[in-house]
């Protein structure tokens, strides 16, 4: 028996599930689960569907891309550990979160390295016998310092997502191309409110009474690309902005990991730089 | 163009969805939404679609039953404001959030009649032209006291649910069995924590640090029905028993109100004493 | 036995805590509550205690006073229902649910009256026996249209605060002036996001996972003045921008009440745009 | 300057905070914080003051101790790192961010061992140079057990604190009398609901939306003790117990977390099976 995830994202028209189900029917297989959205405002339809039966997974495409118009787009997923890219830049919470989930077996995913503009976390790393990639930016320009890092992800032979773990820097257009929604950040306020530098202390100068953090995919515009997963917690006038960073970590790392949960399991669409999440 | 929700409630098998989404398509239907659960440990499968489209629904059941197996329950629901029934005893503020509700026409029901057994609420009710029904205890059984107010729900025609907004005594057995899956109750604890009288003086003793509410179908097992929605809200040791009674109850009416709202738009699938929620 | 709440507000220096507790104990009183907050950033100092016995108002604020630098704000309030003047506009949840509050005897407050740009609310407002103005703003400057309002609010003795329950007019720097730190507003998102119009579209244009709502006190700059209290829900892609508002009514009208409750007991101070809330 | 923390403990009487409040000011201290709680119930009174000055911790204790009854409790605390034992059995996720936590300087601590019934989270352990010690409960009984691990405690000079991070063993009423409000436990549930072995399994089949962690002290009632902090998070009917068991580990870690800097900053105190947490 193989297990398979369908992923669906089209115009949205008359019979799509129809025809969809009648394949998944005539190859007798089972629907462990499905999730369908429709976008009324976009005419939109996404569909995720896990299946499993005696099948194979091009033979499975092979019918669905046969029996829907040519505009559907249809991946048929094959489980597998997908192979990630962690960056960091000097704060170890949210990747430390990330090498205890891997040590534990949790993540379904291979860290094929980290990078980091700094050597501050390579103990930590090298802990966890992951390679590490010092790629300072001292002395380069921006696009330099990415060639540099660019040079180092091209090595990999297949690299499904890039995940910022609290890397500090901006990434130029460039960059963000090469991987199209395949990176993902987390940045430390509830966006859209206190986009940029510092957001706790912009925090605290406001007077908020709730902070919180954003994964979201990495575009153009900083901090805007499509959001993912957001979480707050509560603060008071007692929390001077050092206090709400130390909280917001907890935040921050809790929200990334469930992030890349999402992504590794396939269960987010990105349209109109929203995201679908099933 | 009609619109319609169909209700699926079945032992899980192949082809399900592709029988009905057939249909669906053979006539040419709009799929509004969908939503699907499947239940392996129970084999079993439920499905909300609302579709919409030129049909009637009484034909669009007919041919959903000739299609289908004969185990699988079948609903095909016409949009109309339900008919409900409150029923409370002095606290007025769940019974009030309703009320303000339905005066913006935010609730899509009709509200038969308030059902108390304390006059207390009277002159609230009637500023709402919503007739009242005070039905004493004093002085009956417990059977005499739900005989009469049985007698007084047998008058309105079709009651769809009855709203148990702080209605503070146990219903019999005979009652419950009467209205199965159609009482909704809140109560004042996050279940299973705090069942029975007081919840919030049991929570005060115990120090816990958050304080909830629940809204449950009722069940002849006192606070032990199927939970349709929870929420909380944090407490420290600042707050009184009266304290945390009084932040409750903003919790109790929203979550309340939140059921209520479930049930009204049919997303609420009841299965060995859990329920399923689109 | 009388009861007092205690409010001092400085700048922070040695010995105001020991100067305060020894007229305390002189005059033999007990202490209920105690809450301190030192700001070092700002060097300043706020205290609210709740003290009983056996001394009147004036004299203990006297002796506060003598014992104390002339630079120490020192309020000494003796408990008694504040006045409050509601102003809405269309939208009932805000206004209801305080109305529901006030009838059940929850508010310590007198409700002077409501007004309203508009006389849609009239009806629900009439029902609770309050007084409703209403005061167009039809062929009207907005400076007129103020000066009626303030014309109506001035024939009433004493206002203690105004409370905007979506209210959906910008008020002039004039008409703030007049009531300094005395306004407070429900904003329906958590601010800073969504400043301005309809934040729920923004929200959901920018497709945030969590949405929100903010009680701030009202200063010239739009949206902009001390917060007092936040509240967040969750959303996701099933919920469209009016989903959103429903959802975010019951945020905003828990959240409108909670700061409500927090000014009626003297709970709040202001500073630098902040507040500090015991 | 030195810095102290002042923790009082006491039954409530006049002229406390007076007669605290002088000693403070004759010693010219600053006082950076300053917390109280009046329990009315139990007529009690709880104070916790950072001070800073020019005097030094046996002076200022003393002191103390002269103005105030012999039956109040007195502490003058100097800031220093407090030691402490973990204890684990097989899942790492709650060790495991205490580890990162350390390595990253955030826990105001020294961890002076951690003690497990297995040797699974020895490599773990071992990554980041901390002594393991694998004391088996094979083939003994508990009480053999229990005093191999006292044993082993006992050969290390002072422990402030023993976190159990997810500890899967009930402890005798002999070894909770050693160490009697000194051992931090989390227990997977937001107690009271779900007492006892596997909560998520009980919650799941209670069909509950909300799942939770609670951190507590440990008495000799199994998971009865005083509660320092709870958490929650939102399930809903797709999620089996595997699935709540995932994502309530990152409530528990960070409720556990939580509570031990509550601890290690002196911020808990204990009284009648509850806590006051400034």
């Amino acid at each position: 028996m193989n297990q398979y995830i369908v992923l669906i994202d089209s115009s949205d028209e008359k019979g799509l599930v129809y025809k969809i189900s009648k394949i998944f029917y005539d190859n007798e297989l089972n629907i462990l689960s499905n999730n369908e959205h429709v976008d009324k405002e976009h005419n939109k339809f996404f569909m995720r569907s896990v299946v499993s039966g005696d099948v194979n997974a091009s033979k499975l495409y092979d019918q669905l891309r046969s029996a829907l118009p040519l505009t559907v787009n249809i991946d048929v997923v094959e489980p597998k550990k997908k192979n990630i890219i962690l960056m960091a830049t000097k704060e170890s919470h949210a990747l430390g979160d990330i090498l205890i989930r891997y040590e534990a077996g949790e993540l379904d995913a291979n860290i094929l390295a980290v990078v980091s503009n700094y050597d501050i976390l390579e103990p930590l790393v090298s802990k966890f016998d992951i390679p590490f990639h010092f790629i300072t930016h001292e002395g380069l320009s921006r696009e330099e310092h990415e060639a540099n890092i660019l040079e180092c992800l091209k090595s990999f032979q297949a690299v499904d997502y890039i995940v910022l773990a609290k890397y500090m820097r901006i990434l130029t257009p460039t960059f963000v191309e090469e991987y199209n929604n395949k990176i993902i950040n987390i940045h430390h306020s509830f966006l859209p409110a206190f986009i940029g530098a510092n957001p706790y202390k912009q925090a605290y100068e406001r007077g908020v009474k709730i902070i919180g953090a954003t994964a979201h995919f990495v575009n153009n515009n900083l901090d805007e690309g499509p959001i993912i997963a957001q979480e707050v917690i509560h603060v008071d006038h007692t929390h001077g902005w050092k206090d709400m960073q130390r909280n917001g970590r907890d935040v921050e790392k809790i929200v990334l990991s469930r992030a890349i949960k999402l992504a590794l399991e396939d269960r987010i669409f990105v349209h109109e730089n929203k995201t679908v999440i099933f």
